[in-house]
């Protein structure tokens, strides 16, 4: 037999993702025990069997091995901290949760995405470790995103969607539908496509929102970092948002000192409120089509996207220390 | 014991996500064979024991038990196709593909996040399925973004990331960091951030370079179309692009029949190209750090988005049919 190095090993095991379960039972006293695991897989639908692999030096084995039943918790996205909770050693690892009462009196966690209570069928010898077969007596499931594991940290699933055919040109030197800055860009226009009503509406343009919307979040500002602002979206020296809007009069000039700050009006901080909550029905309507999964995914990403391209460009984006609303 | 609705339980089990892998062995006649399998699972680190489950009623069950020895390849996102070809029944599985001679000279499958040639250690009832335990003789990895089964369809998965503190203000009126609309016009705005050098050097604004890099996707093209880009991406009414690149002579006005057309000149597409290419470079530097799970699954979901907010703005995106380029 050639030798297997135990750490390459661990890695390529890695390779294949799973999700995260916390299996419990209760000991001899009665008294709860529970385990991370992610050997978890379903066996057989008829008789209904569901297999795991514990560590033959786990302090839980007696527990597991002598008690005849046990439940798998499959864990949902939130319960990341509820999976580190259970891996460690020692700790009571129940104390403080909200449990429910099992089949065999056993608490049950909340907040999973499945749970099956299955009472022992077979004990098969695994190296260093027990496989344990148990046939499910009861299960309830809920529809959420799950925690996954892969390559031995913790991951998130998004559907797989086919090519959308977005029909861009082929041209070798212009930007495909595969292009990510296309993407996002094309993104970013059409969620906007959404408010250009209310944005018609409130007779503003999009720098005219930028700006009201920079002053609503960070409140008053200096000229300086409200063209830093257009500069960053593109709108620096194409038009003057910024009188337009003191002409009508949705932003208040005001002297603090020597300094000359731009602060909202109460008309113009109407104004921007309409087009924000048409922008939150736009978000809403969007959340609920893409699914909460996906959503959530989505914005992971973004948010790593936003921190990998961020030098230079925070200040823009940064909410003032102390800004008034 | 309580009834167990089999289609329920099924759709229970499906909570918990898995990677996708292939099994492979050969027959007493040495053809090979082989299914595809998502209840794979490791079991022991000292002897290397792996698990997977094959339903007793599979054609492929006496090649399997009776030959002493298979291999698991865990599958890659780009290998559904193979997937799906050996979830099927009867066919010649291995027609036409690609594969290397095993330890056991049955043939293995390329292209895979990890593969791992076993020794039957042990076989184990599991109901209407039999539990194969094999010790690890040989294995291989390669860091391939895996493929993912959740809920009984395809998935990705992708790494976990905290809240990246993007530190938006908290008013209840604005946008908060969790806010899809904010994250994709900040990632949009920085995605930008990166090709400004550009822009400024070619002496170009935002809308100009967005009326050249149309023309040079769509062909020539009439005003109302190029009207129709700017009210879209927020420029309308604000600048002139086309009148400036006019009088630069970077876009040429042509008559065809009736119809006034404006297409790029050869200064024109020099400007805009060397524009893309800084986008592609921004674009290369991006995709490189975010890897290439993220950047597949940030595609994959931003197509998603798109296509939910598709509504009446597909023909400002589409290329044009016969397009010149």
């Amino acid at each position: 037999m050639p030798d297997i190095n135990p750490q390459e090993f661990r890695r390529a095991l890695g390779a294949f993702t799973t999700g995260v379960t916390i299996v419990t039972s209760c000991d001899a006293d009665g008294t709860p025990v529970g385990v991370t695991a992610n050997s978890f897989n379903s066996v057989s639908l008829d008789p209904p069997l569901v297999l795991w692999s514990l560590a033959k030096s786990a302090k839980s084995l007696a527990a597991f091995s002598d008690s005849g039943h046990w439940t798998v918790h499959v864990l949902s996205a939130e319960q990341e901290a509820l999976s580190d909770r259970f891996a460690r050693r020692g700790e009571d690892k129940f104390s403080g949760l909200e449990t429910e009462a099992g089949i065999n009196g056993c608490p049950l966690l909340t907040g999973c995405a499945a749970r099956f209570q299955c009472r022992t069928s077979f004990q098969y010898d695994g190296g260093d470790h027990l496989i344990l077969v148990g046939e499910v007596v009861g299960f309830d499931s809920a529809d959420k995103a799950p925690l996954v594991f892969h390559g031995g940290r913790y991951a998130l699933a998004t559907k797989k969607t086919g090519a959308l055919n977005l029909e861009a040109a082929d041209e070798p030197h212009s930007f495909s539908e595969d292009f990510l800055g296309y993407l996002v860009g094309r993104a970013h226009y059409q969620f906007l496509d959404g408010i250009r009503a209310e944005l018609a509406a409130q007779g503003l343009s999009d720098p005219e929102f930028y700006t009201l919307s920079t002053l609503l979040q960070r409140g008053a500002q200096s000229r300086a970092a409200l063209d830093q602002m257009l500069q960053h979206s593109g709108f620096a020296g194409l038009m003057l948002p910024l009188e337009r809007l003191l002409a009508r009069e949705m932003v208040r000039e005001t002297q603090q000192g020597d300094a000359t700050r731009y602060g909202l009006s109460a008309s113009g901080r109407r104004a921007v409120l309409f087009v924000i909550a048409a922008a939150k029905a736009r978000e809403a309507d969007l959340l609920e089509k893409l699914g909460d999964w996906d959503a959530r995914v989505l914005k992971n990403l973004l948010k790593q996207m936003i921190a990998l391209t961020d030098a230079g460009s925070v200040e823009v984006w940064r909410a003032a220390q102390g800004s008034t609303a």
